[in-house]
């Protein structure tokens, strides 16, 4: 009855989300006349879940929506320079914001729907781009093991750039049986974390990205250590860990816990609300692309690990005695995965990083 | 196995919605394995299902995502004039399109979810209309008897313009059990047609209005002919026609077809594939405002009611002896509803109202 999450610091918002949390979160509409409930705990968190009433299968229903970002914008400049639109590759950059969220409360996606908002009617003309979207769209959503759903796609003149567009996605999910769905609470000390790789930048920290392509002499044209472009090293698409992670469910695993790597970078280790220590003992080599940021961005070694994924783009947390099988079955999905670091008990959270001296304390993270 | 749906014709529809309809209607990926399975032939519908496989209730999932299109330009003058942000009123606009469409396949709205991409990171720091938007979305989920879902609210620097925001929503519905499920199968010659009242302008024409205020010395001041302001008029949020249909069902009124009269104006009267005759014998009185709009812009009658809903804002269409029960049932909701006209058999479709001499032929309107 109008109860709020448990804990959540609206203080830490900002004024939008901290307002839009309190009011969604009051009393909701009575939708057991549908034989559904609310599962009120999920409110705040990757995925929105609803029980069905009387125990039938499938036990929860997911549903999220997920931007895309500004990813699209070195697409479109990387199209002058190549003639490729890659909106194949930011279709699944879309695809996969909107399913791997679904994975972190333990749902598989049915359905991913695109929302295409470009600034002009003549943009959704361009017959090569709209092929390669919608392919790219299709493909992503066979990776992820679900459907292409229903799109929109308006012109809002005056309202998005008109030689552009606003991509994002909405995901519907169904945890299976209860025992699947996963929540922090199952989260313990002496857990293992297995990591499994990143493609690349995925769809997060694209701003400072294009901030310095304007900054560089031969902006996204610029060659990485390893000779790939800049704009194309950008735009390796987004990995997706539906395979993996209902790998391990079907092979009884109990993943006590998963984190998706996106905004915050690796503070995002930390999402669950109890106090834990994260320690990463095997942080990944950073890829050339990764040093190409830290260096022409001039970050700190901390900036770059609380702004990028740095390599590691989705985390599992299990019981110890299960870490080498997990990291055994994702990788057998064709994604690099190994057994990273650990969970302690501590008073207060933090992720640390021994190797690189890199403490994040519970207040560097912000996110409900 | 790869069929496309019945009678789609592709060369009617702009390239990407073509080329996208065409890839998304390809073989499905086999959600059998989550106990659930595609219905195809709501491909291309105003909501797209997903069943059940054996027989459990909820029948019916329901997915859909809508634009809210560019309403909220006009919001934003017009805060300039009166102070206030309107914003309560554009989210129902917002959430009206969503639910709307839910329920032309049968389904009552679960969840609806906002996904607000503002042109900065700014735009969200305004907490008054921050205050508005969440207010309204709640207030329009209330009146949808559903709950207010997970939002995102991404700042997209470069591609939005940064004093507005793109406003869109997510709807999930369930039909509850599979005879309340709609599709055009049931529509019958001889067939009533139901209108109910729209509330204005709703969300669609907005770029035509936009454009006449930019003319109008006055702009969104001019006065109408009640007295009200032009802007003020075109602001009036979007009816909700949820609980209208969820009593019909509750009478077990058995509603053959239903249409959401948004884009296309009464030309989407004629949604249903069926070759059928739909003459409107009682339109309603044009509003001020729709008197307004079609003596500035300059449009004929049949323009006018081929673009706006014109007063009409949502189709029943009944067996004829139901008719007169839908209209009073749909009227204690809070709504006037009114036996207005029936479907005839026909070789192919149109949309007639003789009493203003209009006749939209089948190939004035491209949906699909």
């Amino acid at each position: 009855m109008g109860a709020e999450p448990h804990d959540v610091d609206y203080r830490l918002l900002d004024p939008f989300k901290r307002i839009a949390q309190k009011i969604a979160s009051g009393t909701d509409t009575n939708i057991e006349r549908l034989g559904l409930t609310v599962v009120r705990e999920s409110r705040g968190e990757s995925a929105f879940l609803i029980r069905g009433l009387d125990g039938r299968t499938p036990a929860l229903l997911a549903t999220v929506p997920e931007t895309l970002g500004t990813k699209n914008l070195v697409a479109d400049r990387m199209r002058e320079v190549t003639g490729r639109s890659y909106y194949d590759q930011i279709a699944q950059d879309a695809v996969a914001m909107n399913v791997n969220d679904l994975l972190t409360v333990g749902a598989l996606p049915v359905v991913v729907g695109p929302h295409v908002a470009a600034g002009s009617s003549e943009w959704f003309a361009d017959e090569e781009r709209a092929h390669d979207l919608a392919t790219g769209w299709k493909h992503a959503c066979d990776l992820s093991r679900c459907v292409y759903g229903p799109g929109e796609s308006p012109a809002l003149v005056d309202l998005v750039r008109p030689d552009s567009a606003v991509i994002s996605g909405f995901g519907l999910g169904i945890v299976r049986v209860e025992a699947q769905r996963i929540s922090s609470r199952r989260l313990r000390a002496g857990d293992a974390i297995v990591f499994l790789e990143s493609s690349g930048i995925h769809a997060n920290g694209l701003t400072d990205a294009r901030r310095l392509a304007d900054r560089l002499t031969n902006g996204y044209q610029t060659r990485l250590s390893n000779g790939v472009l800049f704009g194309e090293a950008l735009l390796a698409p987004t990995h997706i860990y539906v395979s993996a992670v209902e790998a391990c469910q079907d092979a009884e695993i109990d993943l006590h816990y998963v984190a998706n790597i996106t905004g915050h970078g690796w503070r995002k280790l930390m999402r669950a609300r109890e106090p834990f220590r994260y320690v990463v003992h095997d942080p990944p080599k950073p890829s050339p692309l990764f040093e190409f940021l830290i260096e022409n961005l001039g970050l700190s070694v901390i900036d770059a690990y609380g702004t990028f994924n740095m390599g590691a783009g989705f985390a599992l947390f299990v019981d110890p005695q299960d870490a080498d099988r997990v990291a055994a079955i994702s990788s057998q999905q064709g994604l690099r995965a190994w057994v990273a670091g650990d969970v302690t008990a501590a008073s207060e959270r933090s992720v640390e990083v021994p190797a690189l001296h890199i403490v994040f304390p519970e207040s560097s993270l912000k996110l409900r």
